[in-house]
């Protein structure tokens, strides 16, 4: 790669070319060399330190797809990740460079209706990570618009750092669920998700936290890690619990059933897992309790709250890490999820 | 009846009996002579004027149950009514009696945790009128504690005042969907809770306001009393409208399925009407676009607002009444919303 | 005293009078027997246990009045207290007889517009527990409406109990300020509702809790038991923290203005601090950064979430007691707030 | 003027320069040649058709400064402003050129805190017309980020697209104070802004709109055009009226005191006129009655609202307009204000 008018000279000392580990079609990684990712004008170049592997990337190395969005290019997955800045773009103050950095994967258009009443989220014309076309994180270097680069201190790792992505989803559904002193709570699924949530109800003072699984090795871990009740749900019913709020992390149709049938008058019920995209929900319960149903898609300013729970110690993400990979294992990384015991794969694209 | 100890004396005047016309098990309704309803301290008996045929009446008409409600007990039906206060508790105010009133027709428990936050609809322990076991108003008197009988100005008419009960629903309709100056709302069908959410919706500001029913009569009269456009079910999708709320009037499932997927983004889904207790719901859409769904079970703090908009003339109740029934023809007034043309029929307990 | 028709028999055992310290004009305390106050069907009757000292206690043991509420009848002070239900009224479940329970000391009508719309503290035609002519519980019994009286767990002490009250002003002057996870607060006052408060922005999830006060030994002790940063109101500014809420729990007319322009835009403002009935305000600071101002009147549903954060050790009231009265030291109790290192003195009515 | 590299190509036909009316110190006005201003990628260049004259074009005309904000270079006044696209930015649809439109005179960055919160109006580093050092719009063109130039319909005038501006701040005020069907509003203050106001509340459901000031030809034009009630503030007092919010637009320290004392409890205050910077405000009523208090700065996603109130005739602003000028004129414009009877002169900048 030659530095072009187009392509802004990076700082002395980059490389002209980076590794990256791209998914270029349904079930075939492969190692390549690339060109630096083009730097514009209010982005840094981030040297990625660390990455976890989100469902949605396994998703897409299996099935080449997730519902609209086809793998029809070559593609670069991963979202969750932190790093260090390596160049900043022209309208960045180069003292950016160095910092250690967690990055929040999207890039908003920041003129339309939502952007502009504070919903980027639900930007129609959003970039985000690892969806096709726009490539993720598997890479040595990335770049992102420099407000979306948020300093963490060192007190913070940088798996921590890097799963604050998945974290920000539990902080927003929790938000959402207008968690707060003194809620009770019910979670569906004790995966990454279902854990983070409980950690995140924790920190918005929910009281009672219960976290149902079929997993009593999941269960045993969640109550180690943030929930405070755990529900068999083969043999446990949630229904009658009365919760202010129920956050479902399975996407199973069952769970989001009953755990509907556990929240109390004028709660909250958040989807977060995915799953079907047709559900029978039991609406009439829905509509006599006055029960407030919504999902999450993403997530919005929840960067900043992330690091300081984790700087403060009331969030634990670095338990989660249960697999560690080097960049050129991200395929072994990918298929770690489905073993028994394993929570959140790690891809350090620097080894 | 002969007044005792336990029943206070009525205002001199007052007869000791009324005529009232009772349901008596499934499709039975007969004329009856009851002892005058005994007045608590705190409340006021009404003199019934009008009373409104809501479609629940007729359920329990035909079918002798609404879910777990049971007719196993003769009850008297009918929840919208206006009348006159006739006679006063011991702790209310003389002055009120001859004071012409509309009734809002539930009595919460005002001790628990729901009344004490506001939402005494939601009050586990809440008397509602023609619920099994408590009676209505198809009888020439009704009991209604004092602060829920609520003065209504000569310009309302005994009709519109009986009318503010379901208008109260459109009304908490567009308050929970959140309709303010400039909203574009959807509303599936186009019966009397339809036109009477569509009305709301413009009175709360909603500059478009589609209906939809598969019925073209039903369409044109709606259009001329609140709606801005007419969509035939059958034949124009609502899809792709993206308005900000989704007011469900029809309780057909295909209905409320098409009309989520008209909601923009952060928009808003209230499922009023009433249909099947479990839907097939487009989850991931509503995930996607982050939409908040719920229903409103009957309303809260809504009569004054009603009573406001009515003297104000910015709705319209008077066009919907298309019958008009003695109280000895209750059973007629209960059969009549089923033949064509006919939105609602109102029952004159002193004829 | 003998009972009569209109005061319920007590339960067997109950004496038929009480002992009481009663407040019967402007510096005037003195010792009495009165009868055992009459139980509605509603209430509850409390064996009081123990009663926090409040500066609106001392201010019309000092004054004789406050506002517009004159003592011109012996007045029995004292409205944070807890006990033990000794007798229960006749449509109150007799189970709760023996109960140890914390007092909410408040009895709206339930009724009106405000106490519908779930704002009893607004309630104009509520009672408040002594305010004139309303008898608080420097007394050995009092009653309550038996939903105003909450149960209490063995965990939690008479003292923490009773003051529960003064915490209730501290999450409600939170719950009004937005307080939430990683907001930044500035509280100005370290008397016992400003480190009060500091515990119950960290129960809100604060993470930066800056206290002003000029007593240095003040600081240092809400340092140890809430707040996480200290200023010397004589010599730190707090202009320019630019924190998301500001409470005043100083009632100081300086303290006020430079806490307000130490907010960000679209921070809070919230007195509780009582004062100068007219304070001039920076306004065009309000203004120009859409900062929301407002105070908190009493509280609304406190007690369950008080009552939460005490079980769970959230907040530690127990160190804010200095000092330990029998009833008939009240007076004493009622001085031993002006003496140096003295936060919260407390009576205990059955000594 | 000559194009430079810098300096994108303004469409064929566009001058090379334009007129403009610049401040160029303290009551010091001078028509101009000037440069077309330089076109960024997403901006619009737009012709001007009318720009309304704001009491801070006039604060800047006769004091050269309005707080910490001075004109010590010069500076173009206006800010209130329509007009039709001339040329766009590169990054703009070309389809744009010939819309007529209503301009948002504001430049957030997008990027920080409050704009990413949806609160762009309180962006620390925003750009705002006519604020130096940015020029305003008494010039033949202007330039503007094309997502803030919104079409306007050909059924709304130059004038009232200018005045949207204006408007835009009643809307707001209204938004914040929570006017909804069935408010009772109170304003302070029946010049354009107080009219505005009232027209406002009207659309957002009022149904009292009480307004006060001391001129009985403003209360009576403002009766006419969007007030139902009119109190002269030299004899009639507001004090008692308990409205649900008082909008101040009077910025007079005793207009803003006695309105706060008609506001009931939990009611809103909104402060819009601007007067002294510390005003001494009645502290103790707004604890007593947990009223919120706050203000207006500027306006956040108001035009879409805006114009459709327009196109649909809800609030009628042409009346508002009582004096035209060239753009030679713009010193008398800027004159005409003081004079009695004169709401709001306009400025056209083609004439």
């Amino acid at each position: 790669m030659t530095t072009t008018a187009q392509s802004p000279a990076p700082t002395a000392g980059l490389p002209a070319t980076m590794r990256a580990n791209i998914l270029k079609g349904q079930g075939d990684m492969a190692m390549a060399t690339l060109p630096l990712p083009q730097l514009d004008a209010d982005q840094v170049l981030v040297q990625v330190a660390a990455v976890g592997v989100c469902g949605s990337d396994v998703h897409y190395y299996e099935h080449g797809r997730i519902g609209p969005y086809v793998v029809d290019h070559p593609l670069i997955l991963g979202h969750e990740l932190s790093g260090r800045i390596a160049a900043v773009g022209s309208a960045v103050d180069p003292a950016r460079i160095g910092q250690r950095v967690a990055v929040e994967p999207q890039r908003p258009c920041r003129k339309c209706r939502q952007c502009k009443a504070g919903r980027y989220n639900l930007c129609p014309d959003i970039k985000f990570y690892a969806t096709p076309p726009v490539d993720g994180a598997f890479a040595e270097y990335v770049t992102i618009q420099s407000d979306f680069a948020y300093d963490v201190p060192d007190s913070v790792s940088d798996e921590a750092a890097a799963l604050i992505e998945p974290l920000s989803v539990g902080l927003w559904a929790c938000e959402r669920a207008e968690i707060r002193p003194g809620s009770r709570v019910l979670i569906a699924g004790a995966g990454p998700i279902g854990i983070i949530a409980a950690q995140a109800a924790r920190a918005f003072g929910a009281t009672e936290i219960y976290i149902s699984d079929i997993a009593e090795d999941r269960l045993a871990f969640a109550l180690e890690h943030g929930a405070t009740h755990a529900l068999n749900a083969r043999t446990d019913s949630a229904e009658g619990l009365d919760v202010d709020a129920f956050i479902d992390a399975s996407g199973a149709p069952q769970a989001v059933r009953s755990g509907i049938k556990a929240v109390a008058p004028a709660g909250r019920v958040i989807l977060v897992g995915l799953g079907a995209d047709d559900v029978e929900l039991p609406v009439s319960y829905i509509q006599n309790r006055e029960i407030w149903l919504s999902g999450v898609f993403r997530y919005t300013n929840t960067w900043p709250l992330a690091i300081q729970l984790l700087a403060d110690g009331k969030v634990d993400l670095d338990v989660l890490v249960t697999g560690k990979f080097a960049l050129s294992e991200s395929e072994e990384a990918l298929k770690a999820g489905k073993q028994a015991g394993q929570l959140k794969a790690v891809v350090y694209p620097g080894r």
